[in-house]
């Protein structure tokens, strides 16, 4: 089969790789029918986070169950099904409290390879969702999105405890942070304003759901919003960048006592203690766990309540990923996805 | 009248100060009952904070009011009261979402300074909470207790989200550590850790309900708490220390999902980035919002169900300041009460 592989920062291969094969009793394979370049490829693929020797890529997935392992009960061949970035058994106490991310026995898919035609699935009973059906094609962008993009920006505003008569501000307009805008709408915010400078991405803003587009940033930025907010700050800030500057403007945008959902997978962040201290924020995010998510948001789908897979602004065969890649690190795409 | 002044670092005295009067509608002026030494005192008294000319010390206080301005409604002349160390009008939006502390009116008591014989108290309708009556010299010091270092260790223990079924870790046996134990053993905790290698500490701890003492600081202190958790972390942990030491000793010894609430006011941190991310924690602190917690834990005093002023273990007259700021400093006493 073919998949892609990164063997150096910018060098991105389609290649020729062994089938996959159940290897415990718990995995799955499934052939995958379509998966994505997320923006975390985007810090290996620049060179940011260190490449050693060639490493499959991707995490995301949605495809249908060829083969399970002996001790699969929850999800049988022929089903299409939508997983998470992280395999986890989801009956483990950290599943039980939501943090399937963090499962005592998680295993990361992006170790895996998921820019490929068959994967194997670790823990499939924990990790894999069955849609209610064979999903119609035009379903198939927007229940790939629910495998991470989705549903870390869904675990961002539930970080940021978004909801009724909050005013919720996301920093950062990739794909997480227009999801984010998504996700504030869905949990009932009643002003979401979103952090963007691209016409594209601030139009697209507007259809998930923001009311208000801030173009400023950084200290600029945090000034914005504190006039929006009558001098006092959002109650719920999504931050959906990783960067310091990025973190701060949350911080700082976000009123005492309001919360900040952080879900940018942080890149030389360090938080100053006593600003944090004196800012009376709750701070909360980390890898999302998706899986949490994944009943509630498949069903949103299937009932056509929400269109998350507008953020592929690109499709592309896998065979053209190096294109993908390309396309989004300079900012030509939002987010691209990959068919087979 | 007199009050403490901190001239340089060391160097503090009982002077003459101006009796303070009425300065604006909204102020009260109190007869100081009691005052004491906060651990957030001996910053400055260490050095460790910039002294800048001669400034007045303290932020706790209990007493009788003796006049009121003409805009007060809530206290008059004659009751006893007690108020926290940020004076709040506690009717703007940031008070009523229980953060007073952050106040968009604000005063740190400290600035005008409590171990004095009287005191002006700003914003005395949002600030001061009357006790049922005049109360009985004994119960004097747990009133005083709830002013700052009850309050601070309740809210850093609700902060960690407390409670049944929970297991609670504490950072740090000073005053507003052990109180964060008597805290979280009254929000129903389950499983309540002490982290102290002091004796008298330890005994205290248990008295206030602690189940567990670990006497390891640092990683190793952390992979103990991990053998009491069955490896995951407490589900809460309370950090009353303020270092980066303890921060992340807190951070580390939580679960993910789990809960830290800081309390210590953090004194050169810098928390990482990616650690922070991947802990998956939530965590929230500051200056604690005493004034939410006053009435409900005023008449958990009033009752006697708790006893907080237990951890004063030395009393003085205010005459005797500086030997209270040097037994706390040489850690002879865990907190000093103040007569006067």
């Amino acid at each position: 089969m073919r998949g892609v592989i990164l063997h150096a920062p910018g060098d991105v291969r389609v290649e020729e790789r062994r089938d996959p094969r159940i290897e415990q009793p718990t995995d799955a394979v499934i052939r995958v029918a379509a998966a994505c370049v997320c923006g975390s490829d985007l810090w290996p693929y620049r060179g940011i986070e260190d490449v050693s020797g060639p490493a499959p890529m991707g995490h995301e997935y949605v495809g249908v169950v060829e083969e399970v392992g002996s001790e699969v009960r929850n999800v049988e061949p022929g089903q299409f099904v939508v997983g998470s970035f992280f395999a986890s058994d989801n009956t483990c106490e950290i599943c039980r409290a939501g943090y399937q991310s963090r499962c005592v026995h998680a295993v990361p898919m992006g170790g895996i390879g998921s820019q490929t035609e068959k994967l194997r699935v670790p823990l499939a009973d924990g990790t894999l969702v069955a849609t209610p059906g064979t999903p119609p094609e035009d379903l198939i962008p927007s229940l790939l999105a629910a495998s991470d993009v989705l549903g870390t920006g869904w675990f961002g505003a539930v970080a940021a405890e978004a909801g009724p008569g909050k005013t919720v501000a996301v920093v950062g307009d990739g794909a997480v942070g227009l999801l984010g805008v998504l996700a504030a709408k869905e949990l009932g915010a009643e002003r979401i304003i979103a952090m963007s400078r691209h016409a594209d991405r601030q139009k697209l803003a507007r259809e998930f759901g923001a009311t208000d587009i801030v173009e400023q940033r950084g200290d600029e930025g945090v000034e914005r919003i504190k006039e929006l907010t009558g001098g006092l700050g959002a109650h719920s800030v999504i931050e959906a960048v990783g960067t310091q500057e990025s973190m701060m403007q949350a911080i700082r945008s976000t009123r005492p006592g309001g919360h900040v959902g952080y879900v940018g997978v942080s890149h030389d962040v360090e938080l100053p203690g006593l600003e944090l201290f004196f800012s009376g924020v709750h701070l909360h995010g980390g890898p999302a766990p998706v899986r949490r998510f994944l009943p509630e948001l498949i069903e949103k789908i299937w009932q056509r309540r929400i269109d998350p897979g507008k953020v592929f602004d690109l499709t592309l065969p896998l065979d053209e990923a190096a294109e993908a890649y390309r396309a989004m690190d300079e900012r030509r795409a939002i987010k691209a996805l990959l068919t087979l």
